[in-house]
């Protein structure tokens, strides 16, 4: 039984690593070239800085999932990786939300504050940042998933 | 010994339950008429959906953090509090995220998507705004510690 659950750890560990590596590659590949009344426009996940977090948030999980998968569960840095999952959680969803708004920004625009949406003109861009939100959200789905079994886990003895 | 650390926890809750409900006050009152080129230009929070998430998960949260003053700590519903505290800390780090990065486009624009700032129109509702960002971070940062806090506890035992 306990086997189980620690090959359960392992593949979302593996999971997490797999979505949280393709959102930032995915993201750092993001760029296009447009012409707009015959002047170029381009794209890149660098002319935003909420790219770029989503970017760092991403890497830092995806080195710190790696590094995770080599820690035995039962030594004292197997409990302070049980602490880390709730930090990367938090850096994650911190990631996508600031995408999340300024995607929403890109695709929808603002008409009170006078942003225009740009995914018209730059549409393979805005699949390409879509793509790599998708893939983060499930990384940080993981990594809740498996905050909240360390937590059930944890507070269960404490109700016996 | 306990009921020092009792005491310390309400405390928390309390200037969490402050922080919060400050930040949702701030933001759902920031609200700015300025005229431009002799037209006028209104700015409130629900031009933003991102303000209006900001603004939902600091009431959430508010609420939540009343509720569970009431609950005793060693009590079942106790132990869901501590999960729920996790819950918490994620949604209000989401919320003051989207409300960054939002707001710092309103402040420094974005040249390359074309998107002016509009802080230098409207500099009270910026000023509303970032007010309620602090609170908003303030009391994330203490849902942080009500966090870490629960997961120290309960994984000490374990290390032991």
């Amino acid at each position: 039984m306990a086997k189980t659950k620690s090959l359960c750890i392992v593949l979302l560990r593996l999971l997490a690593l797999g979505a949280t590596t393709s959102a930032a590659v995915v993201m750092a590949t993001s760029r296009e070239t447009t012409f707009v009344l015959n002047l170029p426009f381009y794209a890149k996940f660098t002319d935003s800085p909420a790219f770029m977090y989503f970017l760092v948030t991403n890497g830092v999980a995806s080195i710190y999932s790696l590094l995770a998968l080599f820690v035995p569960s039962e030594s004292w840095l197997g409990h302070l990786v049980m602490a880390l999952d709730a930090v990367v959680s938090m850096l994650l969803t911190s990631g996508i939300s600031v995408v999340l708004a300024i995607g929403y920004v890109g695709k929808k625009g603002n008409p009170h504050a006078g942003w225009l949406p740009i995914c018209n003109q730059v549409p393979k861009f805005c699949d390409h940042v879509s793509g790599a939100t998708i893939a983060g959200v499930v990384g940080a789905a993981i990594y809740f998933v498996l905050h909240m079994y360390t937590l059930v886990r944890t507070i269960k003895p404490l109700l016996g």
